[in-house]
């Protein structure tokens, strides 16, 4: 199993991660939703590319390096930045960043306005600015529809700055109440004068009830073009949609019920998501991938059946996380090796 | 506090990490325990001398790109390879490693032990090689005394191998159990006419103990160089001795009891280690670490009292995870900074 390719190794299949971009895309298609894809599950500008051709009108990133890294080759010309930006440091970068692209940020609070404003005062063009909605996530967000009309309007009255939606990472299976929370915020905000232009949801988990939020003009979605263990857990994909996995070593038989891997968690990472195991090895559901210290996996089943110097594949629990690990993935399209490829945004979380 | 540091960083201090390197090392030698210090935890060729200066005999290394790394600028001459290597590409690379310092690496099983010897029969010097043992830690390693006899004579019997010792990772607290295998399978090699040269245990959890295993000559340790809160909450070491920590900026205070800073996974690790939230923040015992995605670490406390922009620094649950994401760290030495290091080792995994 590519021979050529050491091990332990990130394999992407270019045929799957394809065929779900555009399975999505097709989805939001015949709903009229807008797809803008987040990079964060990838970090690779080609594929960024080949969600914009396949429809998808811009693309989202995380932090401001990712943003930089996705740009610099070309190709890209619509950026959603979902994040606070604060500090003179990122401010300047995110000036440089509007220069080239059409820029949208989002923020919760009044200091992150201020800080936007004092920074774009004397550009030519205002910032496109989102308010930062919390549906029900508990993470970031304005809690409630008055506070993103208090937002809404304080961005409206900032200088360079100019407000044009909402935006939230809903919870899962809750579309009646965050389109419920989201038309009730519309009205108001419109009410006072300011138009909603966009409104950004998303999310993988909730993927196939994209459409359900009726309100929202466009959908975020990262782990879409990879898929993992979690989602398929959830029932989201099937685990032969999974075009991440990861080629791993057997280097140890220790015992007749126990196999040890030349990946530990700084390739395959600790994050188990909820989920009974570290992921699962094509072919083997019977195997439970149980231990995992920083170099290796512990794989058991009462017969583990296999050999030192064999190679296995391993759908792991977050593709996001496995993406983030390594320096480059290796490119592949079924059995066929393309290309050793350097994830540009790995590690960019400024 | 360190503003010309942009945030998120990981920051190193280095004052903690020569005390904590100085203080272990006097502690093995008033026991005449040899230190062999693993680098998987800072992974930077400074720190790695830094600990030889203090008295170690070489260090310790999981992967050969690590090794490749750590002797790239020079000044280190020794290496421990606790990995079972496989495959030509590695072993190729290891002769290279050979020809450069002395290297010892170690085995668990009859198809590393036939790879090696098949890679090293004509080379100069035969290849020094230690017994793996699993002493009860259940990851690789020989699970008897038996096999251990077996495989070193097995190792002394292969053409460009040498057998010199045994080497195990030890579960901890288990003291008098691992000093009883080791005790035994030096007992059985050395009545079969292989002299036991090394026996190298290790692990920082069980630190303070090291010289209760008698029969080991060295001991292996990365984490004590930086300490973590793992470390810190098993009564190790105090959480003001923990060099690594996590600089991070409140973005956003979306409730009185809730804060969200500009650092998740992708710079703490999602790694719990059986601990309850995902770390600690300086000065502020009543918060916990609650919730963790990607870009963002949640912070509960019944009154959260903090601003947005407000600089936070935190200790993380595990500290070699932690220095394994960013590509550099920012050493400081209290309040002042000093440099920004690149993490030679990052994502070597191979």
């Amino acid at each position: 199993m590519f021979p050529e390719i050491d091990t332990p190794a990130v394999l992407v299949d270019l045929d799957f991660a394809e065929a779900n971009i555009d399975r999505f895309q097709a989805h939001c298609d015949a709903y009229g939703l807008a797809v803008r894809p987040h990079i964060k599950t990838h970090k690779l500008p080609m594929l960024a590319k080949r969600q914009i051709a396949a429809g998808a009108i811009g693309i989202t990133c995380q932090k401001i390096s990712e943003a930089e890294a996705m740009i610099a080759e070309g190709g890209i010309d619509d950026v959603l930045l979902t994040y606070n930006v604060l500090g003179e440091e990122k401010l300047s970068r995110l000036r440089v960043l509007v220069e080239r692209v059409t820029l949208t940020v989002v923020t919760d609070n009044d200091a992150v306005v201020a800080g936007l404003s004092e920074a774009f005062v004397n550009t030519q063009d205002p910032l496109r600015v989102l308010v930062k909605c919390d549906t029900g996530a508990a993470c970031c967000g304005v809690t409630t529809p008055e506070a993103a009309l208090a937002l809404a309007t304080r961005i409206s009255e900032a200088p360079g700055l100019s407000f044009v939606g909402l935006m939230t990472y809903p919870p899962v299976g809750q579309e009646v109440k965050v389109q419920s929370w989201l038309v009730r915020a519309k009205g108001m905000i419109e009410e006072a004068g300011h138009p909603v232009e966009v409104i950004s949801t998303g999310g993988s988990p909730g993927m196939w009830q994209a459409q359900a939020v009726k309100v929202a003009t466009e959908y975020r979605i990262g782990t879409y073009a990879y898929m993992d263990r979690s989602l398929a857990e959830r029932g989201v994909c099937d685990s032969a949609d999974c075009a991440l996995t990861v080629l791993a070593t057997v280097i140890s038989i220790p015992a007749g019920d126990r196999a040890v891997i030349d990946a530990g968690s700084k390739v395959l990472t600790s994050d188990l998501l909820g989920l009974d195991g570290h992921g699962h090895v094509f072919g083997r559901p019977d195997i439970l991938i149980s231990g995992l210290s920083e170099e290796h996996d512990v794989l058991n089943a009462p017969d583990i059946g296999l050999s030192v110097g064999q190679r296995l594949r391993i759908v792991r629990n977050h593709a996001c996380m496995v993406a983030n690990m390594l320096d480059h993935v290796e490119l592949i399209r079924g059995e066929t090796h393309q290309e050793r490829k350097q994830v540009a945004a790995r590690g960019q979380v400024w």
